[in-house]
């Protein structure tokens, strides 16, 4: 998968593209990633981006010209821009289903905002309107960021055998059941007998109850999302009729 | 604000703290951020921090032991731990209201988690669960970065006149109407008219217009959630009535 990142910030991406899956998966030569600073595409010579909105108010917005010069000088290196993604927050709410359908393309292409925002003919070169959620961030980086980990960890080969990912929450509609590690006591604190037994139905039965239990607990909305089977309906019940504890 | 970080990436940390508002609050003393490796407080040779699940299954599980040992020593080194935040999907959806309320905090210690996932005994310890969204990622890291850029932004003397965000996306439960800057013609994309007029009541009233229109056609879900006055009332109505173009 090839990325281009535009940004006025190149320097924030130095730590998260060098670290953790996202650099091993450019070792790896799976996700080739590249930042183009658009303030070198400016044609003042204070190279500055942004200008006062038309109509008045307060803050800066980013200005059109800058931005288009640097999507057609990465669309003319790459023949193309693939998918032009703009973080927003009118975007289309990112999960997973979308993580899943982004890592699909052979090329992205992020624009990162800052300031108050920015002018809205932009848009006009945007395929992918995409916001983190319901807050507002100082610039695009770092929901840019987000993105990319989230999609690159999809892409095969990108997680070891180690960090494969099959009970991740939300990979079959559910949250995660809780688990433990050694020891088996610490400060007092224990972990579950059935984890101990050795019985491997009792802790598989265990563990999707759990994973039910705490989904109906804290995240009801989910199990209206996916098809329960005989056994999870039955539970659930149960979950209804003796409280949530 | 005091911050803390518990993680095992720390060089992920230096781009977004350095740069941008996070990194400027910092300078002028706004907010203080340690970050703690509590790979460094692990009582093995190999420096493990992470070990199987008890049960089986794949994947590898942060131990309880080292975590608690570096909460411990940032304990004694600030006197409190603050609001101890663990980012899980699990958690409480971040929005603005969370940001807001995380502002007005005097120590927050966030807990990255990595690998596949945690002892449950960790949150024992923490009091803030927090999800960034329906979507996995590698590590609590960036979700750590995001929340605290959000967070930040909103402390007072952090952003600059220029950025003052009085127009923000949801800070009146709105999407943020469309905005332009020089020029006025770009490729021949136009500026409208009316915010070439010098008309100011005419610019505010299709401001305000755009803004619920934009809601209404993207996020319609943000208009239960708030007070319309009589005029936006009649405006929703004709954009019911005539449709969302």
């Amino acid at each position: 998968m090839k990325i281009d990142i535009l940004s006025l910030f190149p320097e924030m991406f130095t730590g998260p593209l060098n670290e953790s899956i996202v650099g091993k998966a450019i070792e790896k030569n799976i996700v080739d990633v590249d930042i183009t600073n658009y303030r070198d595409y400016t044609q003042n010579r204070q190279h500055h981006v942004d200008d006062y909105p038309y109509g008045g108010g307060a803050g800066m917005l980013l200005q059109v010209q800058p931005l288009f010069d640097a999507l057609d000088a990465v669309e003319e290196k790459n023949k193309d821009l693939g998918d032009v993604i703009l973080l927003d927050p009118a975007g289309r709410k990112f999960d997973q289903t979308l993580a899943t359908e982004l890592s699909m393309k052979d090329h992205l292409t992020f624009i990162c905002g800052h300031y108050e925002g920015y002018d809205e003919r932009i848009r006009s070169r945007v395929t992918n309107e995409i916001s983190l959620g319901d807050y507002i961030l100082t610039g695009g980086e770092l929901a840019a960021m987000v993105i990319i980990d989230a999609t690159v960890r999809l892409l095969p080969g990108a997680l070891g055998n180690n960090e494969s990912a099959p009970g991740d929450s939300f990979s079959d509609g559910l949250l995660e059941y809780p688990q433990y590690t050694r020891p088996s006591e610490y400060r007092g604190l224990k972990v579950p007998d059935v984890l101990l037994s050795g019985n491997h139905q009792k802790i598989d039965d265990w563990r999707q109850r759990e994973s039910l239990k705490r989904t109906f607990e804290r995240r009801p909305d989910l199990l209206n999302k996916i098809e329960l089977n005989d056994m999870q309906k039955k539970w659930l019940r149960d979950l209804k009729k003796y409280g949530r504890s």
